[in-house]
């Protein structure tokens, strides 16, 4: 017998961070439930085998001792959905009750709480600290660009890399490139790989915490970060990331530069086309214009022309018109630039006045 | 060779309400275009063959005559994207050019305009006039509980009946129904039956217009709709309505009135439980207590309590929570009204305040 009280809000908090680990379509049944553990402390548990999440709860009236395994997203929908701010649980014999106000739920558990997966939380390794909204920068300007299927397994995921106090996230998925870099505070140099997956469980870490800064650790094999009562823990992907820096153009023959905004709205309209065709964009720069066009067979053709500002050679060259908008979409200044090396060559996009991030993306044959 | 001048704003509005009455998997690729004809006037046309819709367009500097029919999907995402006020459309021999700022899009057209679909606009029959809030209203109180999919084709749309100078709709899915009526200045008594994809174009037309009355006419056959500049034409089902004044119950042996806010919340949490079950609610009425009560074998069991204010006789019923839900939420007022014959036969509910619209909802077997 074991009983407790907490406030919905707490729960419903750490629970949100939690959900998101939960295996949709595991195999094991266990790994679709949260974990309760009341011993010395009280924790909730949260697994998929590949990235773990362990949160203390913040629990009072607390009788008795045990732990116990209940369907994550049944319980998420509960708590969401009560309309008092304090609920009691109680706990016998496998049968769970959950109290709030007139409404009372008696559910089902696990039948075997004890083989819930658990996880070393080993002290060797590295270990530094991150700013909270420098790594949340950092994942939002490299995430899109990771790979969601490809063959190669460590494209489905974002590279880290920390190299002499800067530490440098990059994604691909093989038609285009995001990398940023940030300096930090970082004795060591190592290099490692997260999931697609795990990168989304701990860009939701960030999202939902109020921690400034993260603790971070890293033995080789697992890397843990925690926010305050909060921590993920994420196996690195084995594999080891294509060299990267082969691909970042070096010289370059023409470079344009341009409104955000202005090149935005103009690719919403060629986009409409190329949709309905090869889903492809020519751009054509000469004397200071950039003419954008994009055909389809059975619909027609768009042209679009905006004014920018040239450095260098006159050029014609086509792109996915998807990957130009996601990256320069995700410039935050008003200026953005292209580089290019010519009309085969992979192209850097970058902000006119920011350096510390920029996306390559491939061109497509005309 | 045809051209003119039209706003966005204008075209835009007309589009929207055209562009829902276009067949999306029609066997005919002209029904998937919008039939623009410039002959006395301006007016566009689109059509399902089962909804016509017809408006005139306010354009100006017209050159030449003439019409053309061009992809609907494809110029109501055109329009919704070009970034001024004033579009020139010029056509000649089968290419369309729409030209707005540095924009401009040379579109295919189909061959032969000609063959887009006509339909008479008869003068015979009745006429009449509505409030267009009050239909609004009133397509909104019952459309919900009209059948998607029922075998019944007549099910399968909104029942419209003109009796003694008051105008009921009414829609039932088999298993509910919605009923709703308001005095009229109609003087003929009638009946007809339009399809869900005719009131949802009415609906919709409705939605978009700022004209306080709507004109009707009905031929027997057809009925159309004007809104100002735009009309919708829906063809009738030629199918017989089910006599549901059977169904309405007449004497009650029960009567509960409670607080909407209060049972809406309550069946929320039920339905987390109901719906991992078999879709059922126990609503269990005793000494002025509602107690509502749902089951899953895996997951567990909930239980909700409410006050009512009860009349009559202890009750034990069975009800799919999501018809109660539905209906419950269109009670505009505060305090609902639930009245039962007996746990079998059909419960109706409604406002305790107004009698302008029930429901009625079918029970389920224990």
């Amino acid at each position: 017998m074991l009983s407790f009280l907490i406030n919905k809000s707490e729960l419903e908090k750490k629970i949100s961070v939690a959900a998101n680990a939960v295996g949709s379509k595991t195999v094991d049944p266990i790994l679709q439930c949260l974990l309760f553990s009341l011993e010395n402390e009280t924790q909730i548990y949260a697994t998929d085998m590949q990235t773990f999440v362990i949160s203390k709860l913040n629990v009072y009236e607390i009788n008795g001792n045990g732990k116990f395994a209940v369907d994550a997203k049944l319980l998420e929908e509960i708590v969401k959905n009560v309309d008092t701010e304090q609920i009691l649980f109680s706990y016998d014999m496998g049968k769970l009750v959950l109290k709030s106000g007139k409404s009372s739920f008696n559910l089902s558990t696990h039948s075997e709480p004890d083989k819930f997966p658990q996880i070393e939380l080993e002290e060797s390794g590295i270990k530094f600290e991150l700013e909270t909204s420098i790594l949340s920068e950092m994942i939002d300007r490299v995430l899109f660009c990771a790979s969601t299927e490809s063959a190669m397994r460590a494209l489905n995921g974002v590279y880290w890399e920390a190299k002499g106090g800067y530490l440098r996230l990059v994604a691909s998925d093989g038609y285009r490139l995001a990398l940023t870099e940030q300096k930090v505070n970082i004795d060591a140099d190592f290099d490692f790989i997260l999931s697609l997956k795990s990168m989304k469980e701990l860009d939701n870490l960030i999202k939902q915490t109020d921690e400034p800064i993260l603790t971070v650790k890293f033995d080789h094999k697992k890397v843990w970060i925690s926010a305050g009562d909060i921590t993920v823990i994420m196996r690195i992907v084995e594999e080891v990331f294509p060299d990267y820096k082969r691909v970042l153009p070096k010289v370059f023959k023409t470079r344009i530069i341009f409104n955000k905004e202005e090149f935005l709205e103009a690719l919403k309209r060629i986009m409409i086309i190329s949709k309905r065709g090869d889903e492809k964009v020519r751009l054509q720069i000469n004397d200071n214009i950039l003419v954008l066009n994009s055909q389809s067979p059975e619909y027609g053709e768009v042209n679009e022309e905006i004014s920018i500002e040239q450095e260098g050679e006159d050029l014609s060259i086509n792109f996915n018109p998807k990957f130009l908008n996601e990256a320069v979409k995700k410039i935050e200044e008003d200026e953005v630039v292209f580089n290019f090396v010519d009309d085969l060559s992979p192209m850097q996009i970058n902000s006119k006045d920011v350096n510390e991030y920029l996306y390559i993306v491939l061109p497509v044959r005309a």
